[in-house]
């Protein structure tokens, strides 16, 4: 490059960091709490427990059901709870003495309460003295990843470099942050940005995981870099500047490679991308006001912070960096005795499988682990009450560590609320015919806790929902925005119908790729006890014997107990169907069936990707509906612990393939939920929320309905209201 | 049989009779409208409008959402509004005065609107004249069949007597009512009876379809009566006295046969079976009162009786003795243009098929068709406001015509209600690494249409839920009361693992026996005009060719318009998926796709039966998930217009095997929801709701999202609400 050129590049460059400043503390932003995210956005170490709503909210989140307090105060009191603001400072006194992390540049991945073990958490109960305290924390020092464990009380650290281990932690927040501004330093980078026709002041990139494709993603940290015009537009991600990719080393920030094959194709306009309230022209209210009230207040309670306590259900729940949120000790109230019953030790999010349906070298690696390498939980953003989650909704601040061990408050970042939709729990009327006049109908009321992540473009709302009648139901519901591709199209006429789009012409220029989206689930059933068998119960057609009956053929089921972990390796069949029971084989009902939940799929989509496929290699966990491993505490995580450029060798797959004995043993059932998502219209600028989920429900669990004796509704039970008094 | 016994048994009868008598109008059941049902269910003809809810209502019912009209004075204003009372009436009179009718015992089966032609419908606007009023009638009379026309002005009868159809019409519900205490004329039964434990007085007994098995069931309409003891409780389904079937002839009353091959089974007993509230000893509120509240009131209104008109929405709605809820003309405003655009010409649950996984004697025939024998709107009883559907609902009327045509009122038949669970609509916050500080969540708000048809022990609750996203969601619930049978077990422990109980033993002496539910629905898409095309979207898996990319697979679609019904009898597969598209091929969007609504199953079950199980051929239309037929007005009901005691030589596969053209036409698509059903503990006394749903989703239909510009809820929407002063 000629010295004039190197020169103006610098001075355009220095004149783009200055405006993009500029821009970011200017953005207009009316509905959002933009001070807030900014401030976590912009400066490191992140910011602390300040990272909370404060003066300035806009009007509607200036009523939070919890009352906004300092977490430094907070202290643990389960087993269970997540490491507070002190102990996360404790933690990062304790490392940061450490010759190894004293004598290099380091970063904290992941700074996490190591759980008691199992059996002891159990044990324990309200009133014991806590069990010890322990930080799990995954660090890269040294260029090496670390996984150590820190006694909090003792100042003990144990732990090892993870030597031969393919694969590397889930990034830091820090990590994306400040790769995104890494191809400004290059002038090649900036020439062909300006070239496209975008002013680097309008930029906007994102960090995207480069999965592993072979040697040349071995031995360093990657990660490719694309860009967006965000000039006239707060929906950049609608106008990509497509074919152009950075390839850059996470850890020096260094630029690998540029990549630009989308000059012939323009960057889609701005026109009707904006989704925010504030940059509509004109607004169509559809309905009247409508919410769910509760005169009396809610039914449930949340004792030390993070105990759950609902009509008849109980669990402890958390916040976590990767998975988001964490059910554990879910236990409901057996009606004929009494007494608290375990369902499900812990149950959460492991992992997320997003491969794009696209070879081409812009899109080909967009295969995603929006768990193990973004962090579900680190992308769950503060929910918006009112529209989030309804009144009377609880909020759960989430309290993080940065890449330097400071922590930080995530707040509102679960909320708990009941639900009433108008649906039914059970009902009957009899009919005229027998003269009995019965109209016997009880409502349903769940509770629900929710989050929502938002993994660069995509939003994932979780919802665990828990129904009096003892099920509890898993969503996912799909919403956010598109990640699309540029092309010189503009309208389908333009095209051969040989042509290969990989996805939907959406707008001109628009192109929405088709992908597949899979969220695994780590269900840790304890039903009545640790000890559980998992039980295929077939349902097979069976025939008649000649003479035997008018009928040719019905149906019958067949028990199979899981011996081995072989035995529960499943694919969902609608012509050979079953129904999953996780049993307790020493407890039985006082008929005598074993007592059981049993695993439902809904709606649900496979993986249909080639298993030698490399991405499929490392989302292998995939290959399946259904896993049950044993009880290890090492295996939580889907895709294995270092999921960022895995290649595959610790996955559900690998394990589950061991064939261990999983019969009258501690199991943990996996379930994995599928959406295929080929794009349309509809899903432009913005996507109505597509949900699907799953159910855990007993089976013989019971004696018998666990709701019978609840009362119907009547007039008197519902409030009074009125229109508040400043509409 | 000896004099002396005659005598006893006669005598014996009689005060059976003049008992029961005493116990229907004695029988306390404080939550529900007694009175009124009662009435209907003792007197011939049926009650007409005075069957409504009037005085001594319990205080909950005393205000409902509509109010309480006489039908009387309905007139029809839409051409698909259903027969009024005078037009029933009219009707009546016309029959009552052709000589067929006059010379011989007839009874109408079915009086309902034949719906004007299509076209002339979709012309028809408001203002116009009304289009002539023509009445269809299935009677029988001389032992005959007959379908008639009655154009009401005119008087002019047009018919036939159907000759060779095998099969006959929808029970009425005086069939029912009679033939239920048929056995009673016979002393062999009632020996039977008092042998197994039972008095007389407290027989409860249903009649149960036959099917058709061959030549045994051929020319005569019979049915099997089944008993129960409703001795210390209202849930005498759970009391089966197992084994004895009464076989009797509808039109005459005749006992064909009796068999009772349960002598050696106990009658279970009654401890722990009723579910009513008043017989509970305790109850147990295990949550707070929640309402969904809406402060402006609804947003939807209901024009001229049956024209509901919600949000983006417009739809006519029905009820329907055969079919439950009918939804017509349903509509949805274009956002961009303004403009009303057609999305289905009609929906409604053309027919349902529940076959017990049983081949003994007493169960092997019950292999229901809920819409076609019993009527699924003749079934459906009056809702219990804020127990059915929360408050702010508007209730519908059904008017109805009883065998000798006299119309009634099944009152509070439907209800419409807005409902909002706490979901969301779309949503998406931005990460904070952009620095955007984009927070936008729009609540998701829907409107339901709501039936719960209960078919003697089982209750359907079907839903039609539209969001203003243009998607209709349509959802079964099943609930009630397990059909069980009696065993002589009490406990797993004393069975062979090799003996088939054909269920679960859900209590000391019942089982719960495995069935299936399939639920087939008539879905005849007018996507922006009738002319549509049924497109397959296959997602199948691609393979790079070597050295294209790092990739070796990925997903494509593969677009395949259905030419002719067979392109379109389809079986869901996991493996194998696809989109189901209706499309419009002579509109396309802006950007050229064609506009196009989907059809999105969701969980459900398939029909496992041998294909030539004599059950299987009459049920043929469950053969597949999906069919799609060319639009003929003789087509509606999938099982064949005389269901009862059909061969199944008229159902949607007799019909779809003509392999008609449907590209480009005027099509019809058939949806079948599958439950299978194996009994478990929870299920007893009374079931609580499963549901499961499908969708008709826009799929660039629409120019983009269609609800961009909905406002976020503020706080000052909400209402300010207190407890009822009253409680």
């Amino acid at each position: 490059m000629e010295l004039k050129n190197l020169l103006r590049y610098t001075l355009s460059l220095f004149g783009t960091v200055i405006v993009l400043l500029f821009l970011l503390s200017n953005l207009p932003s009316p509905l959002s709490n933009q001070a807030e995210l900014l401030a976590c956005a912009t400066k490191a170490p992140w910011c602390a427990s300040k990272n909370r709503f404060q003066s300035n909210r806009p009007d509607y989140l200036r009523k939070p059901t919890n009352p906004t307090h300092s977490h430094s105060a907070d202290v643990p009191r389960h087993p269970l709870d997540p490491l507070t603001v002190s102990e996360l400072n404790r933690v990062q006194k304790i490392v940061q003495s450490l010759d190894l992390f004293k004598n290099s540049v380091y970063a904290l991945h992941s700074v996490v309460l190591k759980e008691p073990k199992k059996e002891a958490v159990i044990a324990w109960g309200k009133g014991d003295p806590l069990l010890p305290r322990v930080a799990s924390v995954i660090a890269r020092a040294g260029g090496k990843t670390h996984a150590l464990t820190v006694e909090l009380v003792s100042g003990v650290v144990t732990g090892q470099e993870m030597g031969l281990v393919y694969g590397y932690p889930t990034m830091t927040v820090e990590d994306m942050n400040s790769v995104i501004w890494a191809p400004l330093a290059s002038a090649e980078f900036n020439r062909t940005v300006l070239e496209r026709g975008v002013d680097l002041v309008d930029l906007a990139c994102l960090p995207i995981s480069t999965g592993w494709f072979g040697k040349s993603e071995e031995n360093r940290r990657l990660i490719k870099v694309q860009c967006y015009s965000m000039k006239d537009t707060a929906n950049f991600y609608m106008r990509p500047i497509e074919g152009l990719t950075v390839l850059v080393d996470l850890d020096t920030k260094e630029i690998v490679q540029i990549v630009d094959k989308g000059k012939h194709i323009p960057i889609p306009n701005a026109a009707n991308t904006d989704y925010r309230f504030s940059a509509q022209n004109s607004y169509q209210r559809l309905v009247n006001p409508i919410s769910i009230e509760q005169p009396k207040g809610p039914s449930f309670t949340v004792e030390d912070d993070h105990l759950v306590k609902w009509a008849n259900w109980e669990f402890h729940l958390k916040p976590d960096p990767r998975a988001g949120v964490i059910v554990s000790r879910a236990m409901v109230v057996d009606p004929t005795t009494g007494v608290m019953r375990q369902v499900m030790y812990k149950g959460f999010t492991s992992e997320l499988f997003v491969p794009y349906m696209d070879p081409t070298d812009a899109w080909y690696f967009k295969t995603y682990m929006d768990a193990g390498e973004y962090g579900f939980g680190l992308q769950a953003m503060p929910l918006d009450p009112l529209n989030d989650c309804p009144r009377n909704a609880y909020y759960m601040d989430g309290v993080f560590a940065a890449a330097d061990g400071t922590p930080y408050v995530r707040s509102n970042m679960l909320c708990v609320f009941e639900s009433y939709a108008g649906e039914i729990g059970w009902r009957h009327s009899e009919s005229p015919i027998t003269g009995l006049g019965i109209r016997e109908v009880r409502p349903k009321v769940t509770l629900v806790v929710r989050m929502a992540a938002s993994v660069a473009n995509y939003d994932y709302i979780v919802d665990w929902e828990f129904q009096t009648d003892g099920l509890i139901r898993i969503k996912v519901g799909l919403s956010g925005i598109l990640m699309v591709k540029g092309t010189p199209y503009t309208n389908m006429s333009q095209i051969n119908p040989e042509e290969n789009l990989y996805g939907t012409l959406l707008s001109e220029n628009v192109i929405g790729v088709i992908h597949d989206h899979f969220i695994t689930f780590y269900l840790d059933m304890d039903v009545d006890g640790s000890d559980n068998s998992f039980v295929n119960v077939s349902i097979q057609r069976e025939y008649t014997s000649p003479g035997e009956s008018p009928r040719l053929s019905y149906l019958k089921t067949v028990r199979e107990v899981a011996k081995t972990e072989k035995d529960a390796q499943i694919k969902l069949q609608l012509y050979n169907p079953s129904e999953y029971h996780v049993i307790n084989p020493n407890k039985k009902t006082r008929v005598g069936n074993p007592v059981g939940y049993k695993l439902v799929p809904g709606g649900t989509a496979a993986n249909l990707l080639d298993l030698n496929d490399l991405p499929q290699k490392r989302g292998a966990f995939t290959n399946n509906q259904i896993w049950v491993t044993p009880y290890n505490e090492t295996e939580q995580w889907a895709g294995g612990s270092f999921v960022y450029q895995s290649h595959g060798e610790d996955t559900l797959l690998v394990w589950s393939n061991r064939d261990r004995a999983i019969e009258n043993r501690d199991i943990v059932v996996w379930y994995t939920l599928g959406f295929h998502h080929v794009p349309c219209q509809e899903d432009f600028p913005i996507m109505p929320t597509v949900t699907s989920s799953f159910d855990l429900k007993p089976v013989n669990f019971f004696e018998s309905n666990p709701i019978l004796k609840t009362p119907p509704t009547v007039e008197n039970d519902l409030p009074i209201c009125k229109a508040d008094a400043s509409t």
